[in-house]
């Protein structure tokens, strides 16, 4: 029924370029791999990341903002992720419900428990087989960005933010280290493919496709 | 704190013109009124109309579209709504909540329990203080709204789904006969603007403002 397997993290932790090595690996040993980022990558999820990523007049209340992720969410889950699971491919997913939980959540203070239930009904209940969390300290990561996205609304939000981010993610993942992956991502990015290959092994179907 | 009052009912049973009448008939008396409309008012609640009224290249999951709506709502009760009923004013809605729950829920089969979880999580909780539903035959709604909405999903919907609509809105009120009020939409504008104001009178502070 394929593999579900999604990259989690705080800005700057490298999980678009691990993501996209994945996937090329995982393509040339023949697997059919499907890479999606959240919120883009269907129609209704680029028009909501237009609408999160750029100022408006007015301040998006963060109920707002968290049930925006969840509308890209499940659309992208109904659109994409679901039908490609069912015909046994490995999809990747850059962000999924667990960075509703880490930014809204742990970030923002939205009750965590209510973003769960509403995760679950936005995905159908559908939860990734492994979450690849490179792990990094904030400032580090935040540098690494630099000025380039200086616009990002998410960029500009202040440390002490990005912090309850990181802490939040690491509660996740120590609360479920069966489904979760730390990766120390100060190592170089080879060394960091290398601990993702070698965990991926261990959930990949032995005779490939 | 204010006075929260909604118009709901399936297309073409005039809430609109006398959501309108209402705002116009209190605002003479000196009340401070605003009227609102769902999922518009907003510039969040705008895109999102765009996005659910307009065909995209791919169909909008039945969960996204419910998402969607609750997105509206948790923006125009946060940056609208709320500070408004703060400030002692009436606000009128045309379609609030129960919008969500006759068309995607009763209508589309999305769980009812559900979708009261969410619209309490978008709205803070906060309920109107009277729903009003002009009633009318389903026939006859879509027939008045004529073919100069064609092209909009809604009205496109067969038939079946309008009856589950009405029967949703129906079996809601005769729940809940406190906040409801039932008014025959065949009756001339007037006669429904009178019964609709005569209940009016009873939740109206004595004494305006």
């Amino acid at each position: 029924m394929g593999l579900f397997i999604t990259f989690e993290g705080i800005e700057g932790c490298g999980k678009s370029t691990q993501s996209k090595a994945l996937k090329r690996r995982l393509s040339r040993r023949g697997f059919p791999v499907l890479l999606v980022k959240e919120p883009g990558t269907t129609a209704v999820g680029r028009v909501i990341r237009r609408l999160l990523k750029h100022k408006l007049e007015v301040e998006i209340d963060p109920i707002t903002e968290f049930l925006l992720f969840e509308v890209a969410r499940a659309q992208l889950v109904a659109e994409i992720v679901r039908p490609a699971l069912k015909k046994g491919r490995i999809v990747i997913s850059d962000r999924y419900g667990e960075s509703t939980l880490a930014y809204q959540g742990y970030g923002r203070g939205v009750d965590v428990a209510t973003i769960r239930n509403i995760n679950e009904v936005a995905t159908g209940g559908l939860k990734p087989d492994l979450i690849i969390l490179p792990d990094l300290e904030v400032e580090e990561g935040l540098l690494r960005k630099g000025a380039a996205s200086a616009n990002d609304r998410f960029e500009r939000e202040k440390l002490s933010f990005h912090l309850r981010v990181r802490e939040g993610y690491l509660k996740m993942a120590h609360a479920d280290p069966e489904r979760w992956l730390i990766v120390d991502a100060t190592l170089s990015r080879r060394e960091i493919s290398e601990t993702i290959w070698k965990r991926i092994q261990r959930i990949l179907p032995e005779s490939g496709y």
